[in-house]
């Protein structure tokens, strides 16, 4: 597939830090983003921007915080831009610098369909300091059809660039993500679209071409899949999937090689079983992230009835 | 999806079979067994008819001949019907019984395009021994498009049941699916026709679901995946997505939990860089196996960048 509006965001260090609070040493990130940079990913995301007064800065990396000397220690001025997410509710405005005076290009408002007022809020104020801006609405497979479509219209009137389909859970089958690419592009015009899964249900690229397929442009995903849980599209996947000369795959499989083989051996994320039922009951991945990293005295089988019935009334 | 026609035929075992020598103990495939029939599976396959003469006892476990008295060991007649696979030009047509002193009910005859001939010679001498019989075109992102079409109007005057769709080297995406899908369906009509997918790309389950949506109504699985190199689609997976009340997940969960999650660390089927190269590349897995099994002096690079090469003139 090359269609040249294409582009791949790289979230490997933020997504994947939620696997090891944020503690990514520099140079493991600095050779992530060289890597990205050779291989023409378009933007890599190198984490959040907390505020240090919720978050204390001792209990996690500083890929949780990206203060700007931390991310040009790794990152350098090149065409692949640095993006860094920042989580409506869990920000202080004053951390941002103008975007001249910052090497972040991107910034992605992480929000909740019922917090879309506040996304908007925070999405002008980084658009005001010069920022490209995304909104990501999160746990999509969670949101009544007229509150979607509700924040959808709210955001068709934002001068944004990027609104983003987000299957939080690993919850989407194809069908669905067709339904909603189709939603999104036809509520949003003159917006690019965005597309991130999980891979709960091992459907994480393919849900990924599907979006491709349906229109979306804008494509989230992660080296070796690193992300919370059971992770994300694979980048080396999609870089062999797409067929724009730009990207070349051989420095994302160096890179792989010479870290995240290691890295997934200690930090395990991907396929496991507690994380197909919760992708496959919709369920935040929470228990079954416990249940993988502590070991647990319930049965699979157990833990999906209790899974199954906790909803009823 | 809720389609009455819809079976699922379970390969663990078989196909399985490929990364230990077909060497499973007796109790784990009854459990197997018995999991997949308390589950509403439709059809287990057990192994492979192949000649001892070609194939010396001594070197494989008993699921590469399937003795009769074998199979009785750990299958028992029920809804759940067993299926064996047997391979073009390594089988002895005298090995197999009447289908009535038999707990076998389906042969499943593999075969490259350009043996059809000798694999419609074998169905029909299965057939008049009174099985059912699939014929499992393998390879068919090698085949060129006239040789499978001629192929398929052969099978087409056959009065076998099932025709199958191998995605053999795990190569294919949804788009190719769906196009040669359409061109099974169309060239046999009256028979069934089967998806096999490999899990190179982590897109066993989801080509599995399009063939699913295209019309194909025989579906391969294997229990978390297990099968050669990167496996299959998973039956866990399958058994969550389809709606047919028939089906219940959890016995599977419980023979991943009680055998495939340690069955698993020992013969590491599943996503691995090499696989996902030679998907990529729609090549033979044989050189990533022994990749994955031995080790390699070979970067991840050096191995791509051979074979992309290789076969240039």
């Amino acid at each position: 597939m090359y269609r040249p509006e294409i582009k791949i965001v790289d979230c490997t260090i933020r997504d994947g830090g939620l696997m090891n609070d944020h503690r990514f040493e520099k140079p493991v990130v600095k050779a992530v983003f060289g890597a990205l940079a050779e291989a023409g990913v378009d933007y890599v995301e190198l984490g959040y921007k907390c505020d240090k007064k919720q978050y204390p800065a001792k209990d996690f990396g500083v890929w949780k915080f990206c203060d700007e000397a931390d991310l040009r220690d790794v990152a350098h001025e090149c065409d692949t831009k640095v993006s860094v997410m920042a989580d409506v509710g869990r920000v202080d405005y004053d951390d941002f610098l103008p975007a001249k005076d910052s090497i972040v290009t991107l910034y992605r408002v992480a929000t909740y369909a019922k917090e879309i007022d506040k996304a908007i809020h925070l999405g002008n104020h980084l658009k005001g300091l010069g920022y490209e801006v995304a909104v990501n609405i999160m746990a999509v497979s969670h949101v009544l059809e007229p509150d979607l479509d509700e924040a959808l219209a709210q955001l068709a009137q934002t001068n944004f660039e990027f609104i983003y389909l987000v299957d939080s859970f690993g919850y989407l089958y194809c069908e669905q993500i067709q339904y909603l690419a189709d939603k999104y592009i036809s509520a949003l015009p003159g917006k690019t679209i965005g597309i991130h899964c999980h891979n709960n249900q091992q459907l994480g690229f393919a849900n990924t071409i599907e979006a491709i397929i349906r229109g979306i442009n804008m494509l989230d995903s992660s080296i070796y899949g690193m992300g919370r849980a059971a992770g994300n599209c694979n980048t080396e996947l999609l870089l062999g999937f797409l067929k724009n000369p730009k990207y070349d795959i051989r420095p994302v499989l160096d890179v792989i090689e010479a870290h995240f083989v290691e890295l997934h051996k200690k930090l395990k994320w991907g396929y496991e079983i507690p994380y197909m039922i919760v992708g496959n009951l919709n369920k935040h991945p929470r228990s079954a992230m416990a249940m993988v990293k502590d070991g647990s005295t319930q049965s699979f089988r157990e833990y999906f009835d209790k899974l199954v019935h906790e909803d009823e009334v």
